[in-house]
């Protein structure tokens, strides 16, 4: 089912575990309670950026697994990607564990492709058992997207940290756990910003404009969630996207989080807040699903991580950034009333 | 509905249109007289490989909806990627456009990839169009993974050179043209090569699960098909591929041809022919469309595009080359006989 670009999960399938691995700077902040793998250091017994990297997405992948209690021989679809070129990450992932693969690849807002396109899967039939996850490494990204890390180079205060840690979800046809009822594909938005180290303006109005269709295909206002969650913003991207939806008559300043924003404890002078595929993985698999899963915290959130779709050749052949924003609606569901997270009714409709 | 790793179309999705764009090296062998647009120079009027890149796909993304008759409102979703980091070619292609867009990246696979999650998107219902294009350039290739062009590299004769060229699919839930009838993921597999220069010997071990575990999974033999047509093994990949399926006892030396075989007029001594994602696009969408359109000449094809899901960083920290095939069944169904493409009823099984 679908209208424009929102499609509904008729069958509502379940997110049966989450499972996330962060960094040691990551847990100094609200995931750090949260995290079923906090590391004390960032190189996780690797012997290089890219292999820690990795290691965490393996490590996450299986915890999840683990929780579910499903073996591997059970999933049906890995549905995986990160930053590293030709998505190296999920690639060896994919290996190691065996898993039937499908690699994805959206940037930042990679989390939220992999439960859309999950979704679904899951709930055309196609599968009993999805995993999707993501991640990303701040030295491994540093040194690919920015500058090598022995320069030293200094960071302007409207850039991001690249969020060391990775999630991932089991997603399930049937059985417990907050369903995913629907979900908007984003279209490419570019703004003309080609500012590198100001991903949070370039990303929010990708943001805006797929809650804004998601408003008008569901006929659903942004007070019909318990929080909108978006991917990576920032600080800055954050109130840039507030005030972009204002302008268009969409409120979300009681109701709205940023990823980005809450992952580490910030001084806005000095830097904006997280970003990276792994920020809005690890925030929506550890601290945000524990909040969904405890009856009466949040019953409904609508995810929407952002990516900037750029690499280092396009910047550098004085290309601005594409950015993009898928959006997936999580709502604890009970399993007798499943029905309600169909196509909305014409008298719903505004 | 699916068995193992294969998911069955029911609905029978139609390729509705394909069209191609094909640098002059490409037009000089087979696909020169199927493609829709033959360039007499290979930077397409660009100043750099890259923008050759995707003009060519954006070209081949246009060019397909024109002769589905369909405007870009109409699609649901666009599902592409290339060889470059960060997929660039296809997000730009997507901001160029405006299709609601789902990056992938399965290296060389990433044409059958595409088909396998257009054909569940559709097949599901959740779109009425969907778009799937890939493309690939030799010039940005080669100067991304391997040496600058400039330096005049002597390449050995297990190599192969990466097509230039593009393809692209308007996949239709409805309607005329071949239909997808089913399709099986594949699964990361690695049998220890690290040569980046012998991608056809790393390539056909995951070419070979792949159809064993569509063979099984689906109950049909090799002979099935009028065509088994396997993405960019190249000479000597094809070879190791017909002889490790020979050893499992499938036999498929009648009916298998190679993309990466055909595409050029190959002497094996200097090199085993083509690769790169836009090889078996650019052979599927031009020459093989063109036979499986007209009535009588291919009934059936099982295609199965194969991928190194390698990097410049992981095989320069030592790392063997993973890869992968996705298979999709691509048959001329009759209207009235569509649900024979469904799951195999249990008389059928071997």
């Amino acid at each position: 089912m679908r209208r424009g670009r929102t499609v509904f999960f008729e069958n509502a399938p379940r997110i049966a575990a989450a499972a996330t691995v962060a960094g040691p700077k990551e847990c100094a902040g609200i995931v750090g309670a949260y995290t079923d793998v906090p590391l004390g250091d960032d190189m996780f017994g690797e012997d290089t950026f890219e292999r820690a990297e990795r290691k965490m997405l393996l490590t996450a992948v299986k915890k999840s697994l683990e929780k579910a209690r499903l073996r591997e021989e059970e999933v049906d679809f890995f549905l995986s990607g990160d930053l590293l070129n030709q998505i190296i990450s999920a690639s060896f992932t994919a290996r190691e564990t065996g898993l039937p693969f499908l690699g994805i690849y959206s940037a930042c807002s990679t989390m939220s492709e992999g439960l859309l396109l999950g979704g679904m899967l899951l709930d055309g039939g196609y599968a009993e058992h999805v995993v999707t996850a993501t991640g990303s490494h701040f030295s491994s990204a540093e040194r690919q997207y920015r500058y090598p890390l022995e320069l030293g180079t200094t960071r302007p205060p409207q850039a991001q940290w690249t969020v060391t840690g990775a999630g991932s979800f089991v997603l399930s046809r049937t059985g417990e756990g907050p369903a995913l009822t629907c979900g908007t594909c984003g279209k490419v938005t570019d703004f003309g910003v080609s500012d590198v180290n100001n991903m949070g303006a370039a990303m929010a109005p990708a943001a805006a404009d797929t809650l804004l269709t998601h408003f008008a295909d569901t006929g659903r206002s942004p007070d019909r969630y318990d929080l909108i969650l978006t991917g990576d913003l920032g600080a800055l991207g954050s109130r840039l996207l507030k005030d972009l939806l204002w302008e268009k008559g969409a409120d979300i300043s009681a109701n709205h989080v940023d990823c980005g924003e809450i992952v580490y404890k910030i001084v806005e002078d000095e830097f904006q807040g997280g970003s990276g595929a792994g920020c809005s993985a690890v925030v929506l698999g550890s601290y945000i699903y524990d909040l969904l899963q405890k009856s009466g915290q949040l019953g409904s959130v609508l995810f929407a991580a952002t990516g900037a779709l750029l690499s280092t050749v396009s910047s550098g052949q004085g290309e601005t950034i594409p950015c993009i924003s898928h959006a997936v609606a999580i709502e604890r569901v009970p399993r007798q009333t499943r029905k309600k997270a169909s196509a909305p009714q014409r008298k719903e409709q505004p």
